[in-house]
């Protein structure tokens, strides 16, 4: 099969074998996998990963091991998307960790996580998932929109780690691909959300999803011109100078979200959030069955974010591109007749 | 009377007159004044405040203005400890702030601050504060518990965030004078406080008040060796590079508090913030009650912490002497007889 692997800062192409299942796993024929910022951090060295990347996907299961006919029944042929960490119990390890235990399994001790650590993932033919971690996705729910169910779900995490309704409206900043996903899953909740970001056509796919829109600059100066404070603001940059705004924009005794995850320390001056109490919530993977419930009630559509689709075939062209200013969620598809390896 | 105020870097003396009071203000002269961190920050730029500082004190009340005879009389002559935001009411702004309008008068957003912003504090013969910031101290607490009382509010402050039983142990970074007692008074609610720190003798006094203690050189590669996790942590190191050992001692989906407040921008990694979802909490003043009723109790005796006494009239050596390694508390004094200007 075609997999693509980091490669000194891009993706190259590999032909290999089918990946073995263990029990209780499956085999996922990969039909699309979109290109996340996270992708491309690993390609700049974050995690030390050197695997196939790719964690958002949605694909087919071709086969699954050592499991009774009813289950095998229930999963082959099935259209999927699957949850990225991988968690003691599919690792085989007894007895599971204490966050397993607790049924914190995304944030399992021994963790894998597909196409981040230790584990191949989407930008290839075929992945591997544990039974465990799948979500059919329904007819009504097209590939191009099941494909964000990862980012959608960790969207999601936000209202599962907060009580969005105490709050009148939220912020958010940032208007790249996570971005967009969050101020739309927050305006299911809220009745105003207001994205700050720099980039005008970004900004206006927002508006069309009725998100309230700031453009700045971005820098010192226009950073001292937003007076404007929110009791809840979620910094999804992706910069390492995100969290100094977010600071400044959260009042006292607010609640900051910190989405983004960068590769690199940043200078950051944390006295404001002593100063202020403010409580800043790291928030990470989310849900699945949420974000596939907000696809399918059509109360998120993440469509319009899409740029571009590709073949898998041109994967490094895709994480190229995916890279260009103003390029949204770049796409890869796989081709009709997958070849046998 | 005598003041001190910030001069490049150190304190300088001068003779002043007697601050005048507005209407519900109280006149107080100092009987004693506690040096903090924030007072050396300060020295080194920090707030660009350039009047007299400190925020530590007990002392007795001289006068009061515009008050009934009744208040006066409650008032005059008491020995007492201020809370040091002075909010809108007692600036005389009408209508109050958002904040003081949700009686959050510690976040005004048009607050002075005793010693810190725009408000001379207790390194001096006398200070003003509003009466509603006035707090009489019992008989029972010496001046020298007394002077704690704003430091210890702000150990309280934690438990009034968080509701810290549902934790089973707790760890504070840092062995210095806010870490000790925040140890301690998270030792009130905890039936185990482990405080990491650099300096044996710090440890030493910790333990005498039964938290446990554990040496840390403070290298990378000590930090390394650090594997213990916890859910509930405390940064209280001061020092820029805190909370990236208080990141990786927090446990995912842990409580992170964050008590350092220094000058300056330090390099941090927030991903593990993110990644771990952990909860960070900003945590400055606390309630004053609270810490009194501490004092009062016997639960927690802050005197093992004070390292020197000094007459008001030494103010600077008595900086200088705070900044030595291994020094904790340093007490000024007020003369017996208070010149008279």
């Amino acid at each position: 099969m075609l997999a693509f692997v980091v490669d000194r800062h891009n993706l190259k192409g590999t032909n290999t074998s089918k990946p073995r299942l263990r029990p209780g796993w499956a085999l996922v024929r990969v039909r699309m996998a979109g290109i996340c910022n996270t992708d491309l951090e690993i390609l700049r060295g974050y995690h030390n990963f050197y695997g196939t990347p790719g964690h958002e996907f949605v694909g087919e299961v071709q086969e699954v091991a050592g499991v009774s006919a009813a289950v095998k029944k229930r999963w082959v042929g099935k259209r999927i998307t699957g949850e990225i960490n991988i968690a003691c119990r599919a690792l085989g390890f007894r007895p599971v960790c204490r966050f397993c235990k607790r049924g914190l399994a995304r944030h399992c001790e021994r963790r894998k996580v597909l196409g981040i650590v230790a584990h191949d993932g989407a930008f290839a033919e075929y992945l591997t998932l544990p039974i465990e971690n799948l979500h059919a996705i329904p007819d009504s729910i097209t590939d191009e929109m099941a494909v964000f169910v990862e980012p959608l779900a960790a969207g999601c995490e936000i209202l599962d780690q907060i009580n969005v309704k105490q709050f009148r409206e939220a912020a958010v900043l940032g208007d790249g691909k996570l971005a967009q996903l969050i101020a739309r899953v927050l305006r299911t909740a809220l009745p105003r959300v207001v994205m700050y970001g720099k980039h005008p056509k970004k900004l206006a796919l927002a508006r069309r999803a009725r998100i309230e829109t700031k453009l700045v600059r971005g820098d010192a100066g226009d950073l001292n011109r937003v007076k404007k404070s929110f009791a809840l603001l979620v910094e999804a940059t992706g910069s390492p100078t995100g969290l100094a705004l977010a600071q400044q924009m959260t009042e006292p005794r607010g609640t900051l979200v910190l989405k983004s995850t960068f590769h690199g320390a940043a200078p950051v001056e944390t006295w404001p959030t002593v100063v202020k109490e403010l409580t800043v919530v790291g928030s990470r993977c989310g849900p699945f069955d949420k974000a596939i419930t907000l696809l399918r009630s059509g109360k998120v559509d993440p469509r319009p974010l899409i740029t571009l689709t590709l073949p898998l075939q041109q994967a490094p062209r895709a994480i190229a591109y995916a890279q260009e200013p103003g390029v949204m969620k770049v796409l890869m598809q796989a081709e009709s007749r997958v070849s046998e390896v």
